[in-house]
């Protein structure tokens, strides 16, 4: 709960109209009545904002709306996020060592953490301040973990790893797995060991069953602000930069390097030993193979650049009438081949 | 165990021979011996049929075979599905909470419910009678279960989330964690709150380390007899329609909609805001990258008719001969030039 | 720790210099020094050997370096696997039952297990000796674990499962989840009751949220020394053979079976009763949609031999261009038409 003066001060915003209002809850324009805030980013919903009994909207500069309060600001998207979390996300009060819990007298737990039932701290780990374990997360021998993280439930971090601050890491996930590194001994394979860890940097986020192998010899790296779906695969020794996004079931092979601020999008593979440059953008489902240079929209297996590939997979489909036009050629030049040897 | 007699009337099916002969269990028509029941479904078994020592003989109508009883009924795969259940699925007796679990005091457990240890059950979460949740299962605060589901060892069930009755859920499942969402702020991003929730309807099927994101605002849902296989994906407010089936490494983009009774091949990624109509078939492997008309076949990335796909597909394997012929041409034509010039 | 001399004998190789020196620990040649041991198994990185500081270097026959302790074998990478392990892995002591874990009485534990806090093993489950299962893993009843395997945490192990000596499980992975078996009855699905389990023969190592399905009836079976990475998923009734290497994210569907020492890349898809022979690798995305022979290469899409693919998507991407050559053809052949007639 808050008055439109105060979401306007935490977004740098302005209000148009009546600030005193008091703002219970954020909805969708088409859900939002009294005491809701809504918001518009895409134009196409402007329509909309005239029948609205919302208390007020959030919207871009030079839109005028009498009759419901206005909350103006350049990046109304942001806004919005921003305003959710003000009023929907609480922090649950820190409960310590809950019952149920079993933590090794060795590992150190800073002030404020959560430890719910059924999760297992191993020898010499380190918890920071204000940090969330749900219930069920095991967290091994020497594991590091930052202040004011997040980890849900079932979640595993294996020996040593290390985890920054603010982290999320939704249910299910793994880190810290072995690296799928075997070295052919006659038919069969034996197991190198892998020694490395996994390092993920402040203000990531991890998705839901999400596996992060450890290097084999030093770090597999996810750098800050890096944001990954759910059922991603990051292999050993990989590094990934800040700020990128790997949509869902991404897989990305061993030592390959991940610049900042890209975007995979969904089940994309990434071969091993392959470097993406930064700000670099590729199409869901594409198969990346050579390295790719940096600011370019790429797709397909192989990876060409974005128009390419639309040029060429309507190609593709074009195939069987291109065949057809072929055979006619093909026929035409035999009657003119004819008819010229004829004279 | 059960006479064929019995298993007649529970099927609905005939018996030819003797109905009081008892039946013990359910084996493959090769490992089938006196005792068992069997069934071909596939007429290329027919044959099988003479060999057999099995005591009974599920079979559609105008099959003979003196020497065996038969089981005679229009749907022998499904008739084997339903003997199968009823010789081989018992459902282990009640054992309420069972030390080791643990149970929030605001809980509400239905009657008949089995908690097993390591399970942790939030505050005011509500879990509907005969359900049965195996060791590992955490429910999150505010969730509502309901009768005779099974839940498995491992699956964790986010906040407020809704799960119909008779819902199966495989080990590993991550139901309701947060919707991938993110606002840019300059360079880095800002977490947008997932504040919506997860609804399962009735008899659905979870599999294994599956992952149900929630909605940002609103619900994600999935309705009635779906059947969802392993590690699939589904992003936040996405809708997934009755009796569909979602086989294993599907991704399902935000907000898409699939419609009722279509079938997603495995490893099939679906854009975000997506329309697919009822009774859609999508071939393994394919990219929907626009929305599908309901009733048809398609195939590919991105997808087109199952019928296109396959003359494609057939051309690009031919694509090096059609350069060949194309070059032949060019050499032809380039004859045919200098003759008639020539001339 | 070790002498230079000890670990020739372990790896059966052959020291030239000092083989009294003392060996802590391994380290990639960049970063080795003094009382490291390195190795170099690619030729590219002989010119490092001269700067390094490192106390021992393992090395192919033929090596020479005045100055550095040379441990020389015929396979360097097999012998740098095996001092890793040497000087890095140390099996960690037994503990027996430890507080938190939930035994059932009827369970048999063979000598020197590890059962660590939340983990929770059913009635007369089997462990052999020297296994450690790592927090919260469930072994559901009648479930047989061999010796001396390492379960990580998270892992489910479901009812009557075999496991066996030497087996690695990473976190997360769910072995016996149903199979994926649905009877059409009008149009919803009744579920097929799946009756059978997984078998995992020894030497295998399944990777973190790795699927492996039990059979609807019989077996599914994952042959010794088979490696398998990250969010792979194993339907129902598939055979995996001996030494067969599956990359993180591979599907394999139901009744398929995959021969002995194959490899399949990244996110390679397999459908439903397929075969494949021995000593096969298929590319990194590749479609399996027929029978593949044993010993050769395949990519694609439905997969064609790699060389052929090379020249197909080499082909698809020139397909703009060769839309123009027909282009260019046609007008020249209406050109060609036009004198021939004017004539």
């Amino acid at each position: 709960m808050a008055t439109l003066n105060e979401l306007a001060e935490l977004i740098g915003g302005k209000v148009v109209g009546d600030g005193s209002v008091t703002i219970n809850r954020m909805a969708p324009i088409d859900a939002a009545g009294p005491g809701d805030i809504t918001f518009v980013a895409n134009p196409k919903y402007l329509a909309k904002l005239k029948e609205t009994t919302a208390s007020a909207v959030i919207v871009k500069p030079g839109i005028e709306c009498p009759g419901v309060a206005l909350l103006v600001c350049d990046n109304p998207y942001l806004a919005f996020a921003k305003v959710l979390t003000a009023l929907h996300v609480r922090r649950p009060e820190a409960q310590g060592v809950m019952d149920g819990a079993w933590v090794d007298p060795s590992a150190e737990l800073g002030a404020d953490v959560t430890i719910h039932p059924g999760c297992v701290i191993g020898k010499k780990a380190r918890i920071g301040r204000g940090t969330i374990l749900y219930p069920g997360v095991v967290v091994y021998d020497a594991v590091e973990i930052g202040e004011d993280c997040l980890v849900h439930a079932g979640v595993s971090i294996r020996e040593q790893c290390r985890i920054g601050n603010r982290v999320v890491i939704q249910p299910g996930a793994v880190i810290g797995s072995d690296g799928f590194g075997f070295a052919p001994d006659g038919k069969a394979y034996y197991k190198i060991p892998q020694v490395g860890i996994v390092s993920i940097e402040d203000d990531v986020e991890v998705g839901a069953n999400v596996c992060i192998d450890r290097a084999a010899m030093g770090v597999t790296l996810v750098k800050r602000g890096t944001k990954i779906d759910n059922l991603v695969q990051i292999a050993h020794n990989v590094s990934v930069g800040e700020d990128t996004i790997l949509v869902a079931q991404v897989g990305i092979a061993g030592s390959s390097k991940v610049g900042n601020h890209c975007t995979l999008g969904g089940q994309v593979g990434v071969s091993g030993h392959i470097k993406i440059g930064d700000n670099t953008m590729v199409a869901a489902q594409s198969g990346i193979i050579s390295d790719l240079p940096p600011g370019q929209v790429f797709s397909g297996t192989p990876t060409m650049p974005h128009r390419e590939w639309l040029k060429a997979s309507a190609g593709v489909k074009n195939l069987p009438a291109m065949r057809k036009t072929i055979n006619s050629l093909q026929k035409r030049i035999e009657e003119l081949e004819k008819l010229v040897k004829e004279r």
